[in-house]
């Protein structure tokens, strides 16, 4: 079995390749760059994204393994089309939580326009006291919607617990057991927007979550604040910068989006000049990147592999209709 | 009895004084500027800061109630001298834990840094996946050091609970019961900082505090996160600038300083540029102004004079020796 790796040159995968390939001594593993030409005639590929013409000409690729849960950077159709596996891993959920909450604490925490501000020499606090609006809102004791409450979700409200938070949650199934930290469960996203004080969207991207909020249910998030670490565009693109410019949202904390590099050039995240508006926290779909969800994503990733190579099963496998 | 407030213009001061003054009609209550001549025949102040000159000349004072918990900006040995006594409220641990839990999340998160830089199409994660060091440092199971485990520090080891972290507290009398989420307690300044990960300083500032940290121990802080949401002349001046320039903290959240403002004017926070140094989240010595803080300051002040008024006694007293 060929096993084509296009990943990080970092301490995590050199150490975890270097094992696997001393566990597996009658296997090939070797290390290929994105969209190379040695995936053609390999029968496993670790990657975290592939171009459709890349994926034409493989001949043999039986799974394509992505260290992380996110797989829109693939051509699904095209992957189930060619009977081909596609197997991620989901070690992310806590990293993505804590991502989720410093968002939501930085938003309603001013923390970037404050330490913009101090770095002039502009004290928006201690000593402005008769100044307006120098407060800092509080996450305590907030309505919480949680909009997707999968791993991330359910991680999430746990750490929301010490903050006394109202948590509801929203999906579909609303028959399961109330997570730790979570009040209730709706299926009806309209009451989840209009409950909460604080909106956390953590949706894969399908076609049941496209644009799931769009100008027909903006009006409900009016003098509220929305995070999103789920995927960019489960909100319309026009819609959230209106929601921003138009000061419909208080303050938005946004990690995921709708213009990506493919290469190394400089691209704003969205076609709208969201990145010039003043109410926001903007970060580079890094969410999954903590430090320490590297060696977790090398670990499960090698590990999934290895019960293949074992057993011939592929764990972890994504449904590539549901898109997740 | 007169009572001069030097106070916010706002909805919470300016009901808060109607409702007093409807209680205790027989007294007078009025609103005066910072360091008025009012305070000269008042018996009573209500204000934030005090200049010594304005004390001096006061005939009537017997106390001055201070709607939080810091109070280095008075003249305390002036204060003791005159024979007036002091009040201060403590309704704000809860926000200044929130703040300091926002700062070390947004420091190891590299959220100011990551939110600059995509702002110029700049993308440290998701895509740029074979550069290196795009990661940022989770906040989970990190050994934790809270130097000064008061109320806040006791709430912010409850607030830190879900993220599964090793917590030390550091105070003079160890031999107290382990607050939730307090694993155990030194009174061994050393032992802590070397301990700890991350290290919050959350102290007041008296004579055993200055400048606790400074060149004899700024060695054991090598490679860890320093935040401080106590007082900025805890931790001496050059020392945390050597700390940040010199990289040999990996990084720094401050909210409390070296140089404040007292008019309107520009200034930066320190006669040291740490504002222009990258590894930093610097922040207006704004913990306690949470917006929801500011009701309970008010009410809890207001509470404290019709205490005095009712029955002579006033609460909640500073001991002007210690300096807290």
């Amino acid at each position: 079995v060929k096993i084509a790796f296009s990943v990080k040159n970092n301490e995590f995968w050199n150490e975890g390749i270097e094992k696997i390939k001393s566990d597996f001594p009658m296997h090939d593993f070797l290390m290929v760059k994105e969209n190379s030409d040695e995936f053609y005639d390999s029968d496993l590929a670790v990657a975290v994204r592939m171009k459709s013409e890349t994926l034409e000409k493989t001949s043999k690729l039986k799974a394509i393994f992505v260290p992380f849960a996110g797989i829109n950077q693939f051509p699904l159709r095209d992957i189930a089309e060619k009977g081909i596996k596609l197997s991620n891993t989901h070690w992310n959920a806590p990293y993505v939580a804590e991502r989720a909450l410093t968002l939501s604490l930085s938003v309603l925490g001013r923390v970037v326009e404050f330490h913009d501000k101090l770095k002039q020499g502009v004290w928006g606090g201690f000593l402005a006291q008769y100044e307006e609006n120098i407060n800092w809102i509080s996450l305590r004791k907030k309505k919480i919607s949680i909009i997707g409450l999968g791993n991330i979700g359910i991680e999430l409200a746990r750490l929301l617990k010490p903050f006394g938070c109202d948590v509801l949650g929203f999906k579909r199934k609303t028959d399961t057991e109330l997570p730790e930290g979570v009040n209730r469960i709706t299926a009806d996203l309209n009451e989840a927007l209009e409950f909460a004080d604080v909106i956390y969207m953590i949706l894969p991207l399908t076609k049941n979550t496209r644009s799931i909020i769009n100008e027909s249910n903006k009006h409900l998030l009016k003098g509220k604040f929305l995070i999103n670490v789920g995927r960019g565009k489960t909100v319309d693109e026009d819609t959230l910068f209106s929601l921003i410019k138009d000061n419909i949202l208080k303050g938005a904390g946004i990690d995921v989006w709708y213009s990506y590099p493919f290469e190394k050039e400089l691209i704003h995240p969205s076609k709208n000049p969201i990145h010039l508006l003043p109410n926001i926290v903007i970060s580079p779909h890094c969410a999954s990147d903590a430090y320490e969800g590297e060696a977790e994503g090398v670990r499960k990733t090698l590990e999934n592999i290895s019960i293949y190579l074992n057993t011939g099963e592929i764990p972890d496998l994504v449904d590539l209709n549901e898109g997740y």
